[in-house]
């Protein structure tokens, strides 16, 4: 306990001397706010329940959602970019895994909104990196994926082919991906191939020749894998087969793995539609850690 | 909220100073372990939701029913006295403001556990005055009662007129109270006079005088005093009116007050009954300041 204290403290102030001004969202919301951001998968996995004029309540599902309608609303009348950062637990339960009481994750996070160009993003990333590494993890490594690498090929889906694409996405299942990719469009060929690149910088190329449809999101990593230094590209590999988060995110994502954690000990990535959800057209892009999970990988 | 962090960081470093060992209790519980801890009343004012078992869980409404828990059950095996401290929300619903949505209290806090005499209820009336002149609250004041003082008088009502008496305490109504206690046994008189005691080191004496069943408690209150310093008894105040809690409380209690905030900033006391009923007999003492409060009452 005392280690998730001092890590969310050495978090914080890190995150502070970036320029990211701390909030405290409140511990609910209304439950429609997470799932306005999430979508319904989001709705089985919140935590309800009704406030004394039957509301609907929910604890925290995620910080992003809460930090979009405030910067929508609360703080709209702020100048952007706007840099938020935030300490705290998240709630959720999971309708697959009966029997468990809810999941209590405790987060540290940081919001940059209003600037969409690839430094931004390059912010984020770099921050994210430093953050690990002040938390004395050796070992770990940061999975760089584009949203955009996959949606043309996506697009050209049957919406319930789409979803199915994903499910054997995620299961790397190429025999399954061959079958649907053969009734698809012209992006069949990204589909079959495109999940299955993984690797460092020439891991890019290797994209660019599989899915010409998808050179904006390509070129944007390259511009990424550009600005970073020697040290940081050392933990950063670019992964064109992770589809979680994809209702969400709208350009880069990540997950951060560490030897040792049993969970990603960090995600983020850029979210430009999400906040306009709230009112306010605003592109952002930020990043949360799992202070659990990096606990988990001290030495 | 940067002045929220900040003091709980240094309450809680003071906290640990006195040797009290950080946990980080669960935000939710069974909702029965919070009203086991704190009776039928604290049932209305619960944030409840199932979980997926159809169990009925609560938001953390105290800390300090998770603690009694936490002592008797995981920390059974810990020698005594056990110093715990914690820091982090509680949440509440108050069913007769209608129309308002659960409130958030930020709170800081420590429990002596395993220690009856006066030295461990000085210690934490020393504590609660350290941490609230750390936070650089200029003009404060602890009023410090006693469970026992009127537990005689109000032993010997009836247990309707028992609830009554405590409301009109609360209210300082002379003239029912002056009704009820002709009605009751011997304990009449204190139980008119008593709830209007309130002052420096002479009032115990006026007490002593008004209730002579209350010797005990008072002679509990002379120890406490003649071990304070004369700054801390300074800020100290004996209040025999102060019946909130009384059914949690079974020896001192207090409550701190600072200019400028809208509420306690915070209060503690004895419950030697508390642990008992989650398995562990175990005299315990505590405090909790109220951040939101004392964020308040900061210049």
């Amino acid at each position: 306990m005392r280690r998730r204290r001092l890590l969310q403290a050495r978090m914080l102030e890190r995150i502070e001397r970036g320029g990211y001004e701390e909030i405290i969202p409140p511990t609910f919301e209304y439950a429609e706010v997470f799932v306005r951001a999430g979508g319904d998968e989001v709705a089985d996995r919140l935590i309800r329940f009704l406030d004394l004029d039957g509301q609907l309540l929910a604890l925290r599902y995620d910080f992003t959602a809460s930090v979009a309608r405030l910067a929508a609303t609360k703080l709209s009348d702020r100048p952007t970019p706007l840099r938020l950062s935030y300490a705290g637990k998240v709630f959720r339960q999971d309708p697959a895994r009966e029997g468990r009481r809810p999941r209590e994750i405790l987060q540290v996070g940081a919001e940059l909104l209003g600037a969409e160009g690839a430094a931004a993003d390059v912010e984020v990333v770099r921050l994210a990196l430093e953050l690990v590494r002040c938390a004395d993890v050796r070992e770990f490594q940061l999975n760089l994926g584009h949203a955009g690498a996959l949606a043309a090929a996506l697009a050209a889906l049957a919406p319930d082919q789409r979803a199915e694409a994903r499910r054997l996405i995620d299961r790397k299942d190429a025999a399954g991906l061959a079958a649907i990719g053969g009734g698809g469009g012209g992006g069949g060929g990204a589909l079959q191939a495109l999940p299955f690149v993984i690797g460092r910088r020439e891991a890019l190329d290797r994209a660019a020749r599989l899915a010409p449809d998808a050179t904006g999101a390509i070129d944007r990593l390259r511009a990424i894998d550009a600005a970073l230094t020697d040290e940081e590209r050392r933990h950063v590999v670019y992964d064109f087969g992770e589809v979680r988060g994809l209702d969400y995110y709208t350009g880069v994502h990540f997950e951060i793995f560490a030897a040792g954690a049993g969970a990603a000990v960090g995600a983020g990535g850029r979210y430009d539609d999400l906040v306009a959800r709230f009112g306010r057209p605003l592109p952002a892009v930020g990043l949360a850690l799992n202070l659990d999970a990096l606990a988990d990988a001290l030495p």
